[in-house]
């Protein structure tokens, strides 16, 4: 068995997160649980991962507070699984996702499945990346900084 | 052993593409190129990861094409890992990854490393989320819809 390297001290925000949802099946789960699946046999059945793997993975995602479990309205014993804050606040890492898949792993006539405006039916627009003053930023107009930032009214990460 | 199961023939665009980069280390193994790190031996270094694991990871990057070689400029036999433009379009996403980790994996005053713009070295702004008319979506403003989407304008892709 290979022994998983833990990234939970690392100073990087991209390394800390990738302990807790990458590993495959993480993303697939907050994804269905996004799309309106919350029993965890509709889960399984929609997934089509075994039982006991579905099981470690939601305990997991409890655990570090990205689902939570309520009981089922109907009064019966059955539980949901619900997305806290921190869980929805993955929406735009799987819009990211979803786009970079929709360039690359499909023919342009393939894509059965889009995301829409719920309002309009349009897809919704490309994620961008921009500057504080509004600039279109690539990649290499970046650079990550181990200096303290340049203070801006914005620069605080809006905790949901 | 867990036979990974595959999900290259999955209609969904968030699927497919973790077949390829789900498995923990590859997400950061991109980072460290966007970062400046093209050579095995850095990559090694920097990432703690096995020889061998190292490796497989980056044959499986070049074999999808989000990864190319070349022969490093100093003359030596030495090769060096580039991103390609598939490679290059999973910006976005390591962006959405690190704004996730710094808002929930790291106390305020903790965060070490910062992306910034180049050109200012104020922190880049938070991904949105919005509609082709401009307006601001969470999450529930918006719908997996197995429809034709209504044309826009800005509805293609652009493939980089």
């Amino acid at each position: 068995m290979v022994k998983r390297i833990s990234h939970k001290a690392s100073c990087c925000p991209i390394a800390r997160p990738l302990d807790v949802i990458g590993d495959g099946w993480s993303l697939l789960i907050v994804r269905d649980i996004f799309d309106g699946l919350h029993r965890f046999g509709e889960l399984q059945k929609n997934l089509g991962v075994a039982k006991n793997i579905l099981a470690a993975r939601l305990r997991n995602l409890v655990e570090h507070g990205i689902l939570e479990t309520a009981p089922v309205a109907d009064g019966s014993e059955y539980q949901e699984y619900l997305l806290t804050a921190k869980g929805r606040g993955l929406f735009p890492l799987l819009v990211a996702l979803r786009q970079w898949g929709e360039d690359y792993f499909f023919d342009d006539n393939e894509i059965g499945v889009h995301l829409v405006d719920r309002k309009r039916g349009q897809p919704i627009k490309r994620l961008e990346l921009r500057a504080q003053d509004g600039r279109l930023l690539a990649a290499e107009d970046t650079l990550v900084s181990h200096a303290p930032p340049k203070a801006t009214a914005a620069s605080q990460p809006a905790k949901k």
